[in-house]
């Protein structure tokens, strides 16, 4: 029975790696779709989401009849919840992705971000990517120091998003309403991408460590509307 | 152990009615709080959030407890995984009421919402009240006939989520960027509380009617983000 659910635990694994490295990819693409303006390249990330969904369904399948063949109990159990969990969370990653994308080709052939906050994306989008790298990094090792660095590129993120804010509200803005609103809502995305890092990273780190931190039971704290 | 197992998970269910009561309650009252600038008001839904919170902590500990100590298998099974994903739509809802509340607190004594654009939020927010109100009726009565009123009131705040863009756009708009900022985000709140209203919808009508919908495995597909 062990031999078993060991296998198939390793196989869950395995699918939430594949999960992270397709998310890895796509922020990373739908980046690149938005700051150059690359109409195909966003209409990729688009595609590729569906592949993620998928992967999600099948990996909660697996879950779902791991627990019904196996009953495991004590940390066996939470580790077939946590893979749950993390694999809804890799899929809302996957989402964010492919609306930044869908930003980038919404505005095709111009470009979302106005050439003044074009730096703060450049910066976000390679935090996020760093997120990312992380994330996968860190569900492959299991290497917990790793869910350090997801904190400080999520901190990165957040300090950027603000720099959105500072950005559309100073009064030397002359970005037209649309660039505005795009900026605002990809904020929100890169924000919120950040965010589930760091959630799939306390996650891990508490099947790891034992150590319990509340704040990995909830869903990622967005950071506070106020802006 | 059937008569322990239909206790607990009666209790489950409870805990789910009592998340989505307070869900209703926090998506009201931060209406009222940005339409009417109530500052208590909205400091109220910011500090009850916390309330959702841990009864989502004490929610998913009740199901993990529960499928350690009575390894449920086939519906029964998929009856605990559904609360637990159904647990933390719930309190996904509840942080986006609270982020509501944040931006009528942040813009306190001013009103966040300009007058031109009053009356799509007014509109928005009874939608996402009907949306939160269904839930825990559906979460009660498991009537399904409740899933389509919520998929109305989601469409709904689809269409008026479409009008905030329409009115920021609008070359006669003459909103603030800051006010261009919060009816940007606070559209986008009410579009995904209407969403996860209906992601929890489509999970109870397949477990009711075991009419399976793949749109309701995954979490809940937002809106495209162009606009």
């Amino acid at each position: 029975m062990r031999e078993i659910f060991d296998a198939e635990l390793k196989q869950i694994g395995d699918g939430l790696i594949e999960m992270s490295r397709l998310v890895e990819s796509a922020i990373t693409r739908a980046g690149t779709a938005l700051l150059d303006g690359e109409h195909e390249l966003a209409q990729d990330v688009i595609a590729s989401d569906r592949t993620i969904d998928q992967l999600e369904r099948e990996l909660d399948e697996r879950c779902v009849h791991l627990l019904a063949q196996q009953a495991p109990v004590a940390t066996d159990l939470r580790v077939v919840i946590t893979a749950l969990r993390i694999s809804a969370t890799l899929e809302r990653m996957g989402d964010l992705a492919r609306h930044v994308a869908e930003v980038a080709r919404g505005r095709y052939p111009a470009l979302a971000v106005p050439p003044s906050a074009r730096g703060t994306f450049v910066a976000m989008n390679e935090a996020a990517g760093l997120v990312a790298r992380r994330t996968t990094e860190l569900l492959s090792t299991r290497d917990v120091t790793l869910a350090e660095e997801i904190e400080v590129g999520d901190d990165a993120i957040d300090m950027l998003h603000q720099d959105t804010f500072g950005a559309t509200l100073d009064p030397a803005w002359t970005g037209t309403a649309q660039e505005t609103v795009d900026v605002t809502l990809l904020g929100r995305y890169y924000e919120r991408f950040g965010d589930h890092g760091v959630s799939v990273a306390r996650r891990i780190t508490y099947l790891v460590t034992g150590e319990f931190d509340t704040a990995a039971t909830a869903s990622p704290a967005s950071s506070p509307a106020e802006v």
